[in-house]
C-alpha cells in the first residue's frame, strides 16, 4: 500500500503484426479490422462515448481466448471484452490502441444439471435464454435485468447485474457458483465451486462487477431455481410520494421479502399509462407494485398482510392483479417506463444510485427541490425495496446549455445518494460514465487498494484501461475542477 | 501472474524495542509478555497446534490498532489477529516471532438503526449478543454458528461463518453491509456501503473468509432481520440413509427453502439421545430436521408440503414439534451432537467439507466404506440442505497409530469431497488445519492468484503468516510426500 503508480502506459502499437498474430489464432473470418467492420463496435448502450478499436476479434474456444491474451500480453496491447454491448455505463467502450474481444460466439448452454439445479453456460448466452432452456423443467434463472432479452451472462457477471427481482433473489453474484476466467497472460483460472462455499479468497465475488478489468470470463455455472407455484402483483396508489416510501419500509419491517417492490411517481405513471395502457391510476402521486411469490397458500397469506400494511399507510387504492394477463400489464407499465418517458421528452438522462431505504422520502423531497432549482423535470422510477433509484432527468439537447445543466443536476443527485450513506451506482456499473463520481464515493486509501487489487490480476493494466476505478491524478483534477466551481466535495472529504 | 515469491522472510526481531513501542501505544496493562500471561493465547479451538507469540496486545481504539500496525509494519513484525479464539482450524494460532493482536476490548454495540435494520458493532462483540440486544425490537442477526454464544463478529467475518440457518439466510458475507479495516501499514479502509451494493471491486467479500491475512477488521455494520412470526421443526425418520439424502433433494427441488435442513445418522442419533434426551427415534438409520419459518399461514402451508414429500420419500415417521419446548429439544439434540459423540469415544476428529447436494447419498456410502476399510467409526452430522458435511471420526489417541490412521481417513474424506465437485471446508476455514488440502483443491494458477491478491493487501506477508493459502513449495512437498505413499492426488491433477 505504499505509493505506487496508478496509471499505465503502453508501448507503441505495431498494428500489422498484431493483426497477423490474431489472424493466425482465429482466422480472417473472425477478425474485423476495416473501419466499416469496426463501426458497430464503437460503443455500448452508453452511446455518448464512441471509439474505434484497432481490431475486433471473435474467438470460439477457450484455447483461442488464451492465445489471444498471451499474444496481447506479450505485445502489451490493451484488451476490452464485450458481451452483448447492452451496458449503460460505457464498460465495453473500446480502447483506441487496443483489441476488442467479443464473446458473441460463446453462445452455448453446455450442461443443465437438474439434480443440483445448475446450468453450465458460455458467457455469450443471453440471460433470458437460460430460463427458456429450463422452462420445461419448471426451473428458471433468477436475475432479470431489464435488458434480459439481449444481455449476456458474461456481461451480467462483469456488471454484477440485478433486476426487478433482486430484492428477494439477489444479484448475479448470488446466483453464480463458478466461473472460468482467462487471465491477462492467458492462464485459465477455475474460481468458485459447485457446492455452497469455496475456500481461499473470494475471487468469485471479486470477478463480479469487475467490469472486465481483471480477466475474461469464459464459462459460468449458474444456479437454477424452481419456478414459484404462484406470483401475485399488488398495485397500491398514494396521494403523496412519502406515503409510498413509508409503506416500503413498513413491508420490509414486517419481515416480508417481496419478489419485487417497485415505485413510480406521477410523471412516470402518466407516461407509462399513455404508452402501454397498463391500467395505472393516473391521478396518483405514486404507485407501488409489490410482487409476492411462492406456494399458493404462502402467497395468499402474504398478500393479505401486505394489503393491510398498504391500507395502514394511507394507500387510496390497493388492487391485486386478477389474472396473469393483468399481472403482465402491471409489469409492462413498469418495464416500459423508460421508453415511455422517451415519448414525452426529446432526451432524458437515466441515473442509477442507491440509498438506505429509510432515506427514500427525504431523498425524493430533495430531488424535487433540485428539479425546481435547475428547471428540469425529473421522473422517478425505482427498485424501492432495495433502495435503488433511477431518476430520469428530462432535457432537450438542442437547447444550448441544457445537457450541461442536466449533467450538473445528475451529479448533485449522486452526491446526495453518497451523503445519505448510499452509492453512485446500483446496477449499471461505473464504466466511463461514473468514473469521476468514484472520487466522491471513495477516499484515497480505498482507491489505492482497488488499484493494488487490479495489479494483482493485471500488473500492466492491459484489461479495459481507464474504466471503473479512477486514478488519483484524475480525482485530484476532478476535485480541483469542482472546487473551482464551488460545487462538489473534494475526494478526501465525507463519504460514508 | 509471472513467477513471484510466494513466501516471506522477516528480519531478526528486537523484542525489547518492540515491547517498548507497543507499551507506548496501549500501556503496560494492555500488553502481555510473560510466558505465564501468554499461555492462554497459545492456541484457538484447534488445540493440536500451540505456539506462544512474543507479545499479546489488547488495543481499545481504532487509532491504537492503526499505531500497532504502523509500528509492526515499520519493524517488519508479523501480526496475528484474534477474536474469541473459538475457531476450529487454527486461524488464530500465534506466530512465534510475532505479535498477537486481540480484539477482545472492541466489545461495544455502537448503534442500532431500526429504520434501516442494521447494527454497527465492534469486532469483539459476541455473535449472540447482537440478537440479544435487538430482541426487544423483534429483530435478530441471522448467522448462527454453533459457537454463537462465544464467537465474535470479527472472527465471523474472518472465517465467513455460517450456521444452522445459513441455507435460507446466507453466510456472514450475506449479512454484512460494511466493514472498517486497518491495513497492514495502519491505514483505515471503509469497505462496502450501508445500501444494497457498492461500486468498485468487491473488497467486502474478499475480507470475508480471508482469515486475518488481509487486514484487521475494526468495525462491522450487520443486517438485522425481523424475527419470523413462527418457526416450526419437522423431524423425519428413515430406515436408510440414502432415503433421507433423497428427501433433501426433493424438498429443495420443490422450491422450498427451509430455514434449516439437518441430517444425522444412527450413531449420531443414539449419542445425542443418550446425552440430552431429545426425543429422537433411536432405531432410525437417519433423521432429518427441517425448520420452516415465516408467517403462520406460510409455515402451515409449507409444513403440509414438506410432510407430503417426506412421506413420499419413505419416511417411517414424520413428527412436527408440538410446542416451543419440543422444538427446542429437537434442536438441542442436533446442537449437542459433537459433545454427545465425545461421551462415546475417547477422541474424535470433526471434519468439515462440502459436496453438491445430489452427491449426498453417494458420498455417505463411500464414507461408510472408508470407515470399514480403516476400522474407525464415523458419525455423520451435517447441514444437509447446503451440502456441508461434518463427519466425526472416532478414535483413541492412546492407541499407537490411531491418530495417524484418523488423519489419513480424514484426508480421504476431503479428497472425496473435491472429487465429486465439492470443497475441503464449508465453514471452519483453512487456517493451519487444511493448508495441505488446499493443494488438492486448487492448482498452481489459482494458488498464484491467491498469493498475488494477498500481496495487494500485504506486500511483505506480515499478516498471519503461513495460514490459509499454501506456498507452491509446500504443495510440491505435500504432493511429493503423498506420491511417496501413493495416496493423494498431485496438486496439478483433477480438482473440479
Amino acid at each position: 500500500m505504499s505509493a505506487t503508480p496508478d496509471h499505465y502506459e503502453f508501448p507503441p502499437l505495431d498494428r500489422e503484426a498484431l493483426l497477423r498474430g490474431l489472424r493466425a489464432i482465429v482466422g480472417e473470418q473472425n477478425l474485423l479490422h476495416s473501419e466499416e467492420a469496426l463501426r458497430p463496435y464503437e460503443c455500448d448502450g452508453l452511446s455518448a462515448y464512441r471509439r474505434l478499436p484497432q481490431a475486433v476479434v471473435l474467438p470460439a474456444t477457450v484455447a483461442q481466448v488464451q492465445e489471444i491474451m498471451s499474444l496481447c500480453h506479450a505485445r502489451q496491447v490493451p484488451v476490452v471484452a464485450r458481451g452483448a454491448g447492452t451496458g449503460l455505463s460505457g464498460g465495453a467502450l473500446p480502447y483506441g490502441d487496443g483489441v476488442l474481444l467479443s464473446l458473441a460466439r460463446f453462445n452455448r448452454i453446455l450442461q443443465i444439471d437438474r439434480d443440483n439445479l445448475t446450468a453450465r453456460v458460455q458467457p455469450g448466452v443471453r440471460n433470458l435464454a437460460i430460463s427458456e432452456a429450463v422452462a420445461d423443467l419448471d426451473l428458471y434463472y433468477a436475475p432479470d435485468p431489464s435488458s434480459q432479452i439481449a444481455c449476456s451472462i458474461g456481461g451480467n457477471v462483469a456488471e454484477n447485474a440485478g433486476g426487478l427481482h433482486c430484492l428477494k433473489y439477489g444479484l448475479t453474484v448470488h446466483n453464480v457458483l463458478e466461473v472460468q476466467v482467462v487471465t491477462v497472460d492467458g492462464e485459465l483460472l477455475r474460481i468458485g465451486a459447485s457446492s455452497f462455499d469455496a475456500p481461499g479468497y473470494d475471487l468469485l465475488a471479486v470477478m463480479h462487477g469487475s467490469e472486465g478489468m481483471l480477466g475474461i470470463v469464459v464459462e459460468v455455472l449458474v444456479k437454477l431455481l424452481p419456478r414459484p407455484e404462484q406470483a401475485r402483483v399488488l398495485l397500491a396508489a398514494f396521494d403523496e410520494v412519502v406515503q409510498a416510501a413509508d409503506a416500503v419500509g413498513e413491508i420490509i419491517a414486517a419481515g416480508i421479502l417481496p419478489a419485487g417492490l417497485e415505485m413510480m411517481d406521477n410523471p412516470a405513471i402518466r407516461a407509462a399509462e399513455d404508452f402501454v395502457q397498463a391500467g395505472y391510476p393516473v391521478e396518483a402521486q405514486a404507485i407501488l407494485l409489490c410482487e409476492l411469490d411462492g406456494t399458493e397458500a404462502e402467497v395468499t397469506a402474504l398478500a393479505d398482510q401486505v394489503e393491510a400494511i398498504l391500507e395502514d399507510c394511507a394507500a387510496t387504492e390497493v388492487r391485486s392483479a386478477r389474472d396473469e394477463d393483468e399481472r403482465a400489464r402491471f409489469w409492462l407499465g413498469r418495464k416500459s417506463a423508460f421508453p415511455a418517458v422517451g415519448r414525452i421528452s426529446p432526451d432524458y438522462y437515466c441515473m442509477d444510485g442507491t440509498i438506505p431505504r429509510s432515506q427514500l422520502a427525504h431523498v425524493l423531497t430533495r430531488i424535487q427541490a433540485l428539479s425546481d432549482e435547475y428547471g428540469l423535470r425529473v421522473v422517478n422510477v425505482f427498485h424501492a425495496g432495495d433502495g435503488n433509484l433511477h431518476p430520469l432527468i428530462l432535457y432537450d439537447a438542442s437547447q444550448p446549455g441544457e445537457l450541461e445543466r442536466t449533467e450538473e443536476l445528475g451529479g448533485k443527485v449522486l452526491e446526495l445518494c453518497v451523503q445519505v450513506g448510499g452509492t453512485i451506482t446500483g446496477e449499471h456499473g461505473v464504466g466511463m460514465e461514473k468514473i469521476d463520481q468514484m472520487c466522491v464515493q471513495f477516499a484515497a486509501p480505498e482507491l489505492l487498494q482497488f488499484h493494488a487489487l487490479k495489479r494483482a490480476f493485471d500488473a500492466h493494466g492491459l484489461l479495459n484501461p481507464g474504466k471503473a476505478v479512477p486514478t488519483l491524478h484524475r480525482c485530484a483534477e476532478f476535485g480541483a475542477m469542482h472546487v473551482h466551481h464551488g460545487e462538489l466535495a473534494h475526494p478526501d472529504i465525507p463519504r460514508f
